[in-house]
């Protein structure tokens, strides 16, 4: 523990060793380094460089560090590698991280490389590579422990001790039948706290959660934080076992799902990239189209206002009030529109729900709306001492666009789910510029009906 | 697998056996049930019959269950369950779980429960109940597997046998000295691979990654995130070894810290309760503040109308643009804030890149800015048949708002982090009514420098 260094010194030494060309120091540091600080550490290096640290890790490192790194720095290192040093590196990959290689590189360079392989490999490459996008096949890895009933946990034991290196997990083992249906499973907790001629069958559970093949990632994640697993087992359409899915792999595609509701609750168009490494044009192309599509729809206001010049000519005082409240009204909306789409996305309500949710927000809509035209009417009245008249009018404005915010801004949402859309496309922006509109006719046709004078 | 039931199915099976008091099946399937899922059908039970259920539970599972409920439903249970059986419950609950039910109980509860405990566990949950809120220590648990360095493969396999079922994961074993400061680790895959001769020294890992218990827990989970682990060990401040946290903790723990952020960028008060359960009255109660407050800031729009009362009565074709500019400033201020926010809770960029971001958002900026102004003039001056100079004011204001809204929609959650608060705070709701005083203000002084006949 004397040794821990935090990650700053750590990356700091590993430099200067570098430039220093201190082989024997980096290569003992580097072994003492977790993988993902070494990625952290090459990311940033040339290429020539990069490919001095990668040659001085233990097999092991190379592969995860290599699993690890962005698209476009695997890119870099593998030019920088001989063909049978990639080659290599390829089959010691986990096979889900080396599909996830595998699909980014042109289709001859595929073909190339599978020439050579073995026809199971082959097969099993191809039939990943037609999984459906984001689907928990494409996420699933083949590097499990599969067991039968009739086992003793010596014999299995055993053949951990043989095979376990190569799985992705030991923890977890899944019970087949000759076909591979899936059984069940049993914790390798359980087989390392039984008698060694304990059979498998008396150990295992029945009760196995598992997905399929096609189900959607964001639905195994949801499975994960529900059951709190560490993997999951994947099935095909005939329920023989495939593939596992560790947890690891889940966290990260909770953060990407998260990242992407709160993209699209910006009004842009979701980027898997980070923000830090987007530049300002690429940046520029994912908002312009939201923008301009808002801001034409927000163009709606105008003939709005200009039907009503009359109104706001004869009662100017009217017109000042307008930023205050379709703002309010948005404001109002964005609430409901963003934490129905969070309930959704964590499964806490479900489109059926509809009803329920539409009536509670309305409920809603009433207190919120009350306590702010009862606040706006007093500051009208006697801070900007308009008509009374005019005070009541803004007042029950308020009072109209925010219950009117709160069930479009929550109904929405839940409509594009229901339509099989992602809902937070009706996010804050959208169900703003909605509001605007709607808010400005309400105002306008309250303002007629208690103000004399005003034509109808 | 044929025995595979979908959770409605399962829950309308179970629903059928109590009310046919059919308790031996009743017994079998809940056997058969996974505890989550026993808690989802509980929940919605009436007391008694909740606790007809939970007496038909194996003792693991009750735990289980209990663990999981609701503080609501944990109270109703309790208040049904005799004192001996609640507290044999308590004893058999992780130390995790057991510290999160004493912490909701009233505290002369929790002395009438600890008076019976031994020496040691009430130290221990004292030091507990002393953690500052969200960190790490009132995570972690205290059911860890300590080996030492000296013992062999044979030896930890021995130890675990026998221990290892009172303990929330085997799969790593912390390695500590005499005084139980923290060495290394060694996982259960390793153990089992080796020679039962080979020596825990080694095998074990000195490069351990470990928080420490005042660590805040969002850092805990972006520690999980960053390195795949399914369990960290916790340390104190001289390094001893006194807990760890596991991965299923985490993933609620991410879900909550994403949900509070939505919770924010929607303008609301945080609430850990789920929005289904959630009453109209406390949704409002968490939204009125925040509408409140910006309904008054938004106010300011008015004075500033007011002010430029004039310029509308000269020229009023440029008062019915106002709700497009504020709107499209607001839109492009949102995709700024909420994009940066994002950024800053995945660590993605840190407040020290401050400059760049906010120099990478006005490119941005002056990119859309662009776009959307010229797309502005032609619209206003084919469609809506403004005379060319007032299209040209309402252009090159778009283009001034969105650079505006760009920069200040990056600098202020950068701001927010860098004084400590939440930068989640510094979202749309707040960044759209800054935007729109002073899109306004930016709007009539361009129209002044523009406009013949205007006062400036």
């Amino acid at each position: 523990m004397e040794k821990y260094k935090s990650n700053e010194e750590r990356i700091v030494e590993l430099t200067y060793l570098l430039e220093n060309k201190n082989l024997t120091e980096l290569s003992d540091l580097l072994n003492r380094t977790n993988p993902v600080d070494i990625v952290e550490f090459i990311e940033d290096l040339p290429a020539e460089e990069a490919l001095i640290i990668f040659r001085l890790l233990s097999k092991e490192d190379a592969v995860e560090v290599f699993a690890e790194l962005d698209q476009e720095d695997k890119e870099k290192l593998q030019a920088s590698l001989n063909d049978d040093e990639f080659k290599e590196l390829l089959e010691e990959l986990n096979f889900d991280d080396m599909i996830d290689t595998l699909e980014e590189m042109p289709a001859t360079m595929v073909q190339e490389i599978l020439k050579s392989s073995d026809n199971e490999t082959r097969d099993l490459v191809n039939e990943y590579l037609q999984f459906p996008e984001y689907s928990a096949g494409t996420l699933m890895t083949t590097e499990f422990v599969e067991v039968k009933a009739d086992m003793t946990v010596e014999e299995t034991l055993a053949m951990l001790e043989e095979v376990g290196k190569d799985k992705v997990t030991v923890y977890t083992c899944y019970v087949t039948d000759d076909t591979h249906k899936l059984l069940g499973y049993v914790s390798l907790r359980m087989i390392v706290t039984r008698e060694p001629d304990t059979k498998i069958s008396q150990l295992m559970f029945e009760d196995v959660i598992y997905v399929h093949t096609t189900d959607d990632q964001e639905d195994v994640a949801h499975t994960f934080q529900k059951y709190g697993f560490t993997a999951l087992p994947v099935v095909d359409n005939t329920n023989r076992l495939v593939g596992i899915i560790t947890v690891d792999d889940i966290m990260w595609i909770i953060e990407q799902e998260d990242t992407e509701d709160f993209q699209r609750i910006a009004g842009t168009t979701p980027d898997e990239a980070d923000y830090s490494k987007t530049s300002a044009w690429a940046l520029a192309k994912n908002r312009i189209p939201w923008l301009m599509f808002l801001m034409i729809s927000g163009a709606f206001t105008s003939t709005i206002l200009k039907r009503y010049e009359d109104v706001i000519q004869t009662v100017i005082a009217l017109n000042m009030f307008i930023p205050m409240l379709t703002g309010s009204g948005g404001n109002a909306g964005s609430q409901a529109s963003t934490l129905v789409i969070r309930a959704m996305a964590t499964h806490d309500i479900e489109p059926s729900d509809w009803a329920k949710v539409v009536l509670k927000e309305i409920t809603v809509g009433l207190i919120c709306g009350l306590a702010l035209g009862a606040v706006a009417f007093l500051k009208c009245f006697f801070l900007d001492k308009v008509a009374m008249n005019v005070a009541l009018v803004v007042a029950f404005t308020i009072l109209a666009i925010v219950v009117l915010a709160k069930a479009i801004g929550s109904l929405l949402p839940i409509v594009a789910q229901k339509l099989g859309a992602d809902p937070a496309i009706m996010a804050s922006p959208l169900i703003t510029t909605i509001v605007d509109s709607l808010g400005l006719i309400v105002y306008f046709n309250i303002a007629q009906a208690i103000l004399p004078g005003l034509n109808i």
